[in-house]
């Protein structure tokens, strides 16, 4: 196909009208498309069924002990049942004693993060609500927009750095994080990143394990949100951060989080965190205080059901069965639709839940209202920004996970229509 | 029996050696006795092993939709399903729309509140943690060690006020909560206290809903965790804080927590908070950047197996049969032990989990080390004080629910000992 950026005024004309009149016909077909939140499928969800089926009234009493703990039905563990811990150490690429398995959201257990350091600080440090200068935390962009809400939440300064095809823009991260001891933290999702879909590059874990932070309490918030979620296997390889830290002789720099909501139930999983022996015991201390301990049944009916590592990507290959095929249906229609004209690049990721569409400047906002006004919902624009703001007004992520194959064939012809209007008429302005 | 204060000190002698001599008798038995915790016993949680069988495999999708959620096993839900929603209303004797379900943890969704204050402020005053003068929270004591634990760990000042009868000493209260604006919140268990077993009055729950508080962000913490755990139907009535609010003109005032942890399973229950519209929009606010939702899978469980409030009380009635004999166990003992001595007051529960033992002053740590030394675990002396400092020494909190009544009845028999050995040494010292 043509770029739309050699046509004449007149050639893109025509391609409006043409595009305006398909849309119309879409428009007409009273849709109600959803490519906005990242969820499973209830076909997804539906793998998950036996779990539920693994702690019942028939339990033995033996099932409900564990050799270390009490009755699971009772008080205590504060960091979570031996075998679940087992299984999410594997997930997260850690040591059974680096981990601690939370309750059913692994963004609690960052907000709790944040929130403790606001309040009583990391490793003697002073809490951070009693600096005088703002906190600030560095946000590889697109990126996550609830890391960036709870971050705002807290009054925690984003300053948006480039994430590029291998990791963010390492010069700009190590420049910060050397030289303003008010920088604290880095959010990363370092595989299939929500949502460009980018697995961090070996030499780009080192670079972080390799950082001299001016502030004692400076952590990388490692999210590894989609460790496990490939869709051919062996899928990405991540370079172990925990590793990479020892072996730069910055024990102390990690705090790693993972769940299971994309891999069981969303809303109904488990959360874990991972860390260094003298952050652990930080947090250890601190989770005294607030909780007498994890629902421990829940835990048990995930190291029934996901069984090990092995267990977990079993599955993890069921869910690439329903997943990658959507994935693949929303990229051939961009390809077929928009390949070569120009206005519009985006992500093909071997895992994870979102594209990433980066169009012509200016055209993010127009293409999302296009979509809505014939019944499909995007991810608002700027969400993967800092404060909403999307400078460029350029990025729209899209979610292909939740809604039918049928659907997205539908969705993603639309999208391309909206993209081409909302070009044309950038172009044209 | 004669008044240990009227003997003579050869008496005195006599009986100390006599006492000295049966506890030897338990020392050589061996024993491994508990009345450290406030836990239900196996017997009790075994009560609620059907709830397991309420959400299985085979559940329906109509099960695992509710009328106004996403699929229950997805993402979303942020206040909880309106079935648990209902229930939890039942419990705290608030309406559905008072209330949010969340996680496992009451004590979390407390530590959240405090947290909440200290890192953003309440109803639009200043952080906490932005504060020249320390915050100060008003104790009711004795009282439970973990309000006071979180507490502290906010760097919160406590101010201890005596627990009487019917209630805290209001007249302290009134005073505290009117001239000081540093005074932010109150602690209370106003059913079945832990450890004390009062329930408060009707009168002293008027003052408290008609306090004036020289703090705009003051808030009475209303940790009603044994609204329902009485040991005969109709248990101690206690008057709504909400309506009573309402009628003082005093919306705001007050939060409200609950959980099932002592109704279902001891961490894998569900908690719940209640507050006015004001307070709930601040609340949602916060926890929509916290997390995605509960598990509403352990929810639905919930409202399957409970039902309604009717279905609390008859099965909290099973709870009361396996636990009121525990209690009347130990008062037993108690009575026939130490009655007439002059050296012990106990209280008596209609309800709750625990008895409070108060001794002469000076002999709380000897009698629960002397318990310790013959294999029986007592509460810390002090837990249930502010930075577990009981000035005078003399309060000590028995749990009775998860021995078995045959090991109670052991353990009573060794703490009358103890009480004996210590108070005598007190006199005679």
């Amino acid at each position: 196909m043509k770029s739309y950026k050699e046509l004449s005024q007149s050639e893109m004309q025509e391609q409006l009208a043409a595009s305006r009149k398909e849309y119309q016909q879409f428009v007409a077909k009273g849709l109600k498309l959803n490519m906005a939140r990242g969820k499973p499928s209830p076909e997804q969800l539906d793998l998950s069924m036996p779990l539920l089926d693994t702690v019942t009234s028939q339990a033995s009493a033996d099932l409900l002990k564990e050799k270390t703990a009490d009755d699971l039905r009772n008080y205590g563990g504060l960091v979570g049942l031996p075998e679940t811990r087992k299984l999410m150490a594997g997930i997260m690429d850690v040591d059974v004693d680096d981990t601690i398995v939370c309750g059913n959201s692994s963004l609690n257990v960052m907000y709790d993060m944040v929130s403790q350091a606001h309040s009583c600080g990391i490793a003697g440090q002073t809490p951070w609500s009693k600096l005088e200068e703002p906190v600030k935390f560095l946000c590889p962009t697109p990126g996550y927009d609830r890391h960036f809400a709870l971050t705002e939440h807290f009054g925690i300064e984003m300053i948006s750095v480039p994430l590029n095809e291998d990791g963010p823009d390492m010069d700009m991260v190590e420049h910060y994080v050397t030289t303003d001891a008010s920088v604290k933290g880095i959010w990363c999702v370092p595989k299939y990143s929500n949502p460009t879909g980018t697995t961090y590059s070996d030499s780009i874990v080192k670079r972080f394990a390799a950082l001299s932070p001016a502030a004692k309490d400076f952590r990388i918030y490692w999210d590894n949100a989609y460790a496990v979620h490939d869709f051919n296997q062996p899928g990405q390889a991540l370079l172990s951060l925990k590793d990479a830290c020892i072996e730069a002789g910055n024990e102390n720099i990690w705090y790693m989080f993972s769940s299971t909501s994309k891999i069981t139930f969303a809303g109904s999983g488990i959360s874990a965190l991972a860390a260094s022996p003298d952050n652990l015991a930080e947090i250890r201390n601190r989770l005294s205080l607030q909780t007498i301990g994890p629902d421990k049944l829940n835990q048990l009916r995930h190291a029934l059901f996901l069984r090990d590592l092995d267990g977990v990507r079993a599955h993890m290959q069921k869910h690439a069965g329903i997943v990658a095929p959507k994935f693949e249906t929303v990229l051939c229609a961009l390809d077929k639709g928009l390949q070569g004209l120009d206005i519009g690049e985006w992500t093909r990721p071997k895992g994870g839940y979102f594209i990433s569409f980066v169009g012509l400047p200016s055209t993010a906002k127009r293409v999302i209202s296009l979509a809505k006004d014939a019944g499909m919902m995007l991810t608002d624009a700027g969400a993967t920004y800092p404060y909403g703001d999307d400078a460029e007004d350029s990025n729209i992520r899209l979610a292909p996970t939740y809604p039918l194959v049928e659907e997205l064939e539908d969705a993603s012809e639309l999208f391309v229509l909206c993209v081409k209007i909302a070009s044309l008429e950038a172009l044209l302005a």
